[in-house]
């Protein structure tokens, strides 16, 4: 049994975890963390308002979904006192992360902190990379709710930078094409092409299709649900117990 | 068993529609004509170097995949002659459609003057302009090799004016959007979006994707081979059979 | 504005059809109707538990998402108190329907019985029937969540039917075929070939894929949540008004 | 400069091999091989009828597309005289390949065999047998030419075996889930679900879908034109010179 804490457990994706560890026999949850939380105790977890009440206790791994300014306090404190953090934020600084990386392998404690918790969308980057290598002829459709403000999404952008790793810039598409409407073919990344489609109905999606001489080859991640980050969690969770020091990214676990 | 005449048998097209005519059986193939052969006769087939010497021949259906500017005095002489005129070409003026349909009406005869012989990307922009009375949502993909030069391509920009003419003028997406990148949002036409991918590997692709409420309908036509057209040829001379007079566009055989 | 009644108004459907006239501001919701209800107004609509007690209310149309069993009753009483049906079920007997049928035209009165009220669903089976009049070679694939029991969907096996009709019985694929392991080439419906699929994460997804020499067509309906069903009702709301008899199946509204 | 032979130039893989390495600057043609060849020279190219006569010639890669039987004999020639072997064939036996492997070895000589070639192929089954680590919910759909005669397809069940390597076996579905036409749920490969599809107009297509909580992952393969299987034949050729033994399929390559 992996014994396990969560802070910020009444947010969306606590809630979330919480669920999660209920439901896997192999996961225990001792405590949960909340500030401003009234009562003392949740479907028989108690519930923490200090995080200080928590040195001591017996712990293996410190889920936390709180806000960046206090999730770094929340890492730095779970790993002094020897519970594995596994922290989903996009807003530490390298030096933050550098330092509770050090602290880590001080420490010899394993951890986890992830900007994407969705297994789909890191093995589809991952994919993508990789295929890029012998695919150098490849355009990014994502396609998302219509209520999104910013194209392309932060997802295809951060796949065209990984795929830019690999492949020589170039330009997609024939030397004098012409486009006679303007954007019709797409955000131009190194030559790279993205579109973006907003629609209702949609939740978040995308695609990324190579071309080659007679052949293609489409990579496609749907999420249809926030439930869809937990499986990530979950394996973030088991992961930390067999590292020996904190890494950053799920894709390093994969 | 239809009678078949065939100008510009040696054609791209033409040569394709010498093989469907061969292929079905209740299809003759009675002449063929072309200004510069040597040959007398094509498997079997008389061949002509003169329309003027077709005059008089038994035949029902004169298949022309000539250039425009011949296609017209061709369609004008098969009318004239009692040949139903079954035409490929973009390149007719309105008036002189007005002028061939007038005299197909004072003969009472079928005939069809097709931009494109594709029965799929026909259906296709049929059901897009049906759906689009119920989903004003839409955004359109296209996809093409990687030597295609305009974008969007001429079926995407006539599959968006047939759906304006149903669809009252609405900016696709949130109205603050932001393109992080220019283009990300595709081409603009009347609020719809437009988006062209260029890969080697391709042929000749689109999707029309409409969204709605919890709900999504896409249409997608693949166009792998130019063999698909003879399709819509063979429907046309058929249907020319049953007709009183010209019609311009396949959509009005289907 | 159209005076609406809805009838079953607790139900998950009936919930969502409350909300739908609310957001509707040529809709105006009247009264509704629960045999079990113990408040005697929902957000300041009245609540009536005895539909006796609805007799010369001035009312437009009867919105019913109740058992089959009652919603009969409650259809004939409807159309018998000049109040336009809209009904969403599948459980009346072609008898029942012939009766009420009888019955609004005795009374010139609009109405709707349909089984599927997913305008996108519905657009699907009327697409991929007119499809296959030019493209006999089809096949369909639907994908569902894992839980669900039955293979093919129903949609399926409505849209295998209805394709039926315009399409002689086809064998597909080549007559010497060998299936390696059994089922892979599906269920077989008069020659048409249909395979589900059974995933989680997936909700409700129909594709139905023409294909031809050198083409295919590809028409697809992806179904995230029920509110999709919303758009149908107040579609048959509004059209009702127009009718002077009760019609079976939304797709004779489009 | 690569200096390369070709066995079985004249037929239809040799015939798309010799256009590929004339059209790679960094690789020469400097011999080629056929049995029943009556000219002497192809392209400048000498032609030999006779293996024998290729000893002592100065080339750095043999690549073999003729029938297994023959191909095993020119393997072995090849690696004796020290030509590095790149040959696509599915009919050696593991005998075969374990005894072309030592003599590679005590040669110190790079080579491949390869029993598809076809990148885009390889890299889906490869990115299916690690997804399949977190998502163990997949299904199967291949879509061919509808004169295909096998069904699943052999790419199909080599998917379906390399997933199996690293998934448990696993009923795909609900467990009371009940067929209503035999077939719907498709074939049964350990729990996992392989559909077929067979259409006019598809060529070679592959999808694996995979599902979780609220998220899919598609991977889809489209073969268009066996052209594409020179793109692994050209990286084969370039590997090959870096290797010190022979290696059994491409994936071993990427």
């Amino acid at each position: 049994m992996i014994k396990v804490i969560i802070a910020g457990f009444k947010g969306r994706m606590g809630t979330a975890a919480v669920n999660m560890v209920f439901e896997d026999d192999t996961l225990a949850l001792v405590a949960v963390l909340d500030p401003f939380a009234q009562e003392t105790s949740f479907k028989g977890v108690p519930i923490f308002t200090d995080k200080a009440d928590l040195v001591g206790i017996s712990a293996d791994v410190w889920i936390d979904f709180t806000q960046p300014s206090v999730a770094y306090e929340h890492t730095k404190f779970a790993i002094e006192n020897g519970f594995r953090p596994v922290v989903g934020t996009t807003g530490f600084s390298e030096t933050q992360i550098a330092e509770l990386l050090a602290l880590s392998e001080n420490k010899q404690l394993g951890g986890l902190i992830a900007p994407n918790f969705a297994i789909g969308a890191v093995l589809l980057m991952e994919f993508a990379q990789k295929a890029a290598k012998f695919f150098p002829d490849v355009e990014i459709i994502e396609l998302h709710h219509d209520k999104k403000k910013d194209a392309p999404s932060g997802t295809a952008i951060k796949t065209a930078e990984l795929i830019s790793k690999v492949r020589p810039a170039k330009r997609q598409g024939v030397s004098d094409e012409t486009e006679m409407i303007s954007g019709a073919r797409g955000a131009d990344f190194e030559g790279m092409r993205l579109h973006s489609v907003r629609l209702p109905g949609l939740v978040a999606h995308q695609e990324v299709i190579f071309g080659a001489n007679g052949e293609g080859l489409t990579l496609r991640h749907d999420s249809y649900d926030r439930i869809s980050f937990m499986s990530g969690v979950n394996l973030g969770v088991k992961k930390v117990m067999t590292l020996d020091k904190l890494v950053y990214g799920l894709e390093h676990l994969l």
